[in-house]
């Protein structure tokens, strides 16, 4: 059947198993279902055309972009094309006298910030992974930087899709701010493939900050850290990173990267200055509230390398704990509070992982109220999953949500109908309106 | 026919001539409609029984908050209901911990302002008026600040709506970041009523800036206004208000306030610092910079009164313009476009003005890129809108917006199948999911 489609589109259809394999799965999600072929577009064309093809077979399609996912979103949930986007991966133009830039949705986060070098203007959304920007518009993805610049919704403009008919949309324009109709265009940021394809990316860019300084503190336990980190977000001062390690995180940092920190919970900081007076007022300022906060152990990174080192122990602490439990499976979770609620939902978290007898460890953005638990298991150990479920059953109790900056995809729709109550039938009735034969992504929000 | 309504919500449906004079109008459109009565809402329940009895009589119903909009907003465009929610004006809620407030939709900006004394926290959404807070989703409203803090869209978390056919929504949650399903909160922001109506919003609260520091910086021509501002925005330095009056505008504040200022192109600047220090380096490089730019004349505000003075000189400039031609009919326009594009923008505007013979000054948030001209003419003169027609083709033309702020209404209607393409059908089949029998505010963003 896929013939037709190659022959459509030559050398761009492949059907080898290594293709396949590579598109059955991503970066965490306990799943692996091949799609019946791999579609590399490398333009409009080639997705409109593979759009027809899916609508005349009935067959779905599903986007993928880098593959960093860990809820499951490029896996495939029965016979299903893989619409891979990677060769679209040209920055169409820099425009820093407009603090914008114009994408394809295969350009990654890196590539991106390496294109733009030399314009004294960075993209600052960093998710950790080298997300493709397309992928990271589907998922509505955050990172360390988000406290300070805010998620993709926030960067990204305006965006080209294609829908399941054909259609080429603009949704949102090149401009800061517009009140000029509905908001489409972040209808689509974080709809997660299901309501069309991302083709083109109008993303902000925001100038580099020329005066960086950074923090490490331990504290005595997560409470203090807690607090210490809600101190720092009342204060004014210019944070632009704010996250927040347990002491598991720590001792799995110490053994993957040979460092010697002390097995305490911590924060790493960083502060974007605008002069290098205004830096040391705001560092001494960072160091009292610290200090009052209790701290034990405060490093302050002086130069880029130790600013580097800071970072690679947070951004690595995933990779860190898979070091420390070979073999093991991992289940993180993404769940987002009222900033008060942290450290209820993170004694919470502890208590729970202690009473299934599971072992994990708690990262995450705590100046969003966004933290991640990574919960280590046997594969299948049905018991990740009711910590999942406990966990978010907690959250949502809190005020808070399931899904902070990784999306729904497979693992968290079962918590939607709790989430939104009667607002999800909404979003379904949105789906079959956009894409009324379910051939965009199925089974991901929705069943 | 109202009296059914009215015996099903005593004491809350006024036919008086008074009210309803007051609901056919708003503080800008030059258009008055009557409705047939006003309902005054004290809760959900008025709100589902108002609808009920609007889709039993196939009554349009026109959310009414402070009135203050200048787009038509508010006024029926034939037999309707206006629902007035100026009763629903309670804070129900300030949880300074998580830097969070909820509200009905009839509180004001200022009366959330005020009831936030004491808790070191602030709504910076500033459009000016003192408009209502539900009024202010719905068209995402923004102002002066948004530069630093983002408009209603960045600072609206979650919004309880009521749907046309009397269904309560709980859109989005009180969290800093979500990537939970479809965004329908912030489809909802921006549809100026035609979706829902807001009956609660959860708002996102920032700490009062301790160190303010301003400064008046007038130009010889736009050209360099418009280039200090840019200078401006790329230095990182934590500028909060970027606003450009032009100089008829400092002619119209000169006589209207009793002021002295050169009669030149003026950017009013202000800048949130977290420390005295901070503060004092933040305040030498904007300095440095606007003398770089070309400044002709630099005032600093030292105290809380001198701020005052200058920032109502700038607020004040709509009463101002009108208070120099008395008996005139006003046109704001709201075009945004992409920053560098601003110089040929206003360039564009003023020569536009003369070559139709008409009077009228440019103000603007030119660090969003957005600007109004304001235009005086004899009530009816058909050159304002000509006017107004071509400097949204040249904004479209430029990459911009025909509004960025004051929304749609009715006068910008025409300017969306431009500015939106195929994407303005799916923008109406949205509204024929929500509102089949078109009875929310009918006429407006669409015909």
């Amino acid at each position: 059947m896929v013939e037709s489609l190659q022959r459509r589109l030559p050398q761009k259809v492949s059907t080898a198993p290594a293709d396949l394999e590579t598109h059955g799965r991503d970066e965490g999600y306990p799943a692996h279902h091949p799609p019946i072929a791999v579609v590399y577009a490398e333009g409009l064309e080639d997705i409109q055309a593979t759009l027809a093809w899916a609508r005349e077979h009935r067959i779905p399609v599903v986007p993928f972009g880098a593959g960093t996912s860990i809820e499951g979103h490029v896996i495939p949930q029965g016979p299903a094309l893989s619409l891979d986007l990677s060769r679209m991966n040209r920055v169409l133009e820099v425009r820093p006298e407009d603090f914008l830039a114009v994408v394809e949705p295969g350009v990654t986060r890196k590539t991106l910030n390496e294109a733009l070098k030399g314009t004294g203007l960075f993209f600052p959304v960093d998710p950790g992974a080298d997300a493709s920007l397309g992928g990271m518009a589907a998922t509505n993805a955050s990172g360390t930087t988000t406290v300070r610049y805010g998620g993709m919704r926030q960067n990204v403009l305006a965006l080209q899709v294609v829908l399941a008919n054909g259609e080429v949309l603009e949704l949102g324009r090149g401009v800061r701010k517009t009140s000029a109709g509905y908001d489409l265009k972040d209808l689509f940021i974080g709809s997660e493939g299901t309501l069309g394809i991302i083709t083109r990316l109008t993303l902000k860019l925001h100038p580099i900050p020329e005066h960086i300084h950074t923090l490490r503190v331990f504290f005595e336990n997560l409470t203090d850290t807690a607090q210490a980190a809600y101190a720092v977000m009342a204060s004014g001062l210019p944070v632009a990173r704010l996250e927040l390690v347990d002491e598991i995180g720590i001792k799995a940092i110490n053994r993957y990267l040979g460092r010697n920190y002390p097995e305490k919970p911590v924060l790493f900081l960083e502060f974007h200055s605008s002069t290098r007076a205004a830096l040391e007022a705001e560092s001494r300022l960072a160091l009292e509230l610290m200090q009052e906060a209790g701290a034990i152990s405060i490093d302050a990174a002086h130069t880029q390398e130790e600013r580097t080192a800071q970072w690679e122990a947070r951004h690595q602490s995933y990779w860190a704990l898979v070091n420390l439990f070979p073999g093991k499976e991992y289940l993180s979770t993404d769940t987002a509070v009222p900033i008060s609620k942290m450290p209820d939902l993170v004694t919470y978290s502890n208590r729970l992982l202690r009473e299934l007898g599971l072992t994990g460890n708690i990262l995450g953005h705590v100046g969003d109220g966004n933290f991640h638990t990574l919960v280590v298991c046997e594969p299948g150990d049905p018991r990740a999953e009711e910590f999942s479920l406990r966990l978010v059953e907690h959250t949502l109790a809190l005020g808070g949500t399931c899904t902070g900056e990784h999306g729904v995809g497979l693992r968290k729709k079962k918590y939607l109908p709790k989430e939104h109550g009667p607002a999800l039938a909404w979003m379904r009735q949105i789906k079959q309106l956009f894409d009324p034969h379910n051939l965009l992504n199925p089974g991901k929000i929705f069943d």
